[in-house]
């Protein structure tokens, strides 16, 4: 999607270690505009799926995940990050780990709201190791709901989730997908 | 507003000690219909302000701040809370005591995204202390950003916080206001 390659090139910030700062427009403060034409995109790829539920993971999938609900005219979901080591009967619950942070948290969602046979359309923003969408299939997988796909905002093509998730034959709609990025160089786009 | 309120009556649930549930529609499941049509109305209640920027707090704000942004055209910046006592330079700090946990935490926003002389307007879900608002406005005094008012969803109006803000002269629009809640006679509105 052009709109948001461009607006990476010109209001991303590149760190080290294949960090990609997007908190002038995604991630911190959020341009809702954006968001609503990111929505519409999706909404276009997968208009020929019927989806019942949008799943995201707290916190910055939420609005993306709340703009692309509207457009289907579903509910959304957001799995919560538990401190607790105790989960309750009443959830569902998955570990995942931070690449980014070096730290393994649980991810939950209540029972209730994630059912047998719904089709799931799980949103995020950044797909890497693809560590939180598989811990979003997982809590689906517990539920008996089929994820009938995933939309993702920035892809880092260069490394494995993508592939990752194909492979489970899962289909995958990222708008920016990343071939390259460097400090220096600036970032390239499959 | 009467959807929001029937909603609340319909599928909120109260818990001990004043605790209103609304987890199947606004803080884990989210209704992205009905946040579209609160952003609407605060659009209309504030039709006369000007407004540079909406803030709100992770994580459940988010997604109404967002449907409020897309309103007003402007952008949206959510309040991080920090785990570290470390905070860096480019960051505004507030403290927030969380009477629901019991604990206390930083919140902060980049100094980047909070500027002075911005029409703010914040909006939150719930409103009972008033803590979350008092740290929200302690952020844009500190960016010499202007309150220009709060949207709330939820106001338990029978705690301290309404009068709280509305005493230190900021406007607050909540959008559906309890008098009263008891587990067996359910919820009453101003």
């Amino acid at each position: 999607m052009k709109l948001l390659e461009d607006r990476i090139k010109s209001d991303g910030r590149i760190l080290p270690n294949n960090v990609l700062k997007v908190d002038k427009f995604l991630n911190h403060q959020i341009d809702p505009i954006l968001l609503d034409s990111m929505a519409k995109e999706w909404k276009q790829l997968y208009s020929d799926t019927k989806i019942d539920k949008i799943l995201t993971i707290e916190a910055s999938g939420i609005a993306m995940a709340c703009f692309v609900g509207k457009e289907f005219g579903v509910p959304v979901l957001f799995a919560k990050k538990s401190k607790t080591s105790n989960i309750s009967d009443d959830l569902y619950c998955e570990n995942v780990h931070s690449y980014t942070h070096g730290t393994d948290h649980k991810v939950v969602v209540s029972k209730e709201y994630l059912n047998k046979g719904e089709n799931v359309l799980i949103i995020d923003d950044f797909l890497a190791t693809g560590s939180a969408l598989v811990c979003l299939i997982g809590l689906c997988k517990q539920a008996g709901a089929n994820v009938v796909g995933c939309g993702i905002a920035v892809e880092k093509a260069f490394q494995p989730g993508g592939d990752i998730i194909r492979n489970m034959g899962i289909r995958v709609e990222s708008l920016a997908r990343i071939s390259e990025m460097d400090e220096e160089k600036g970032v390239s786009f499959t």
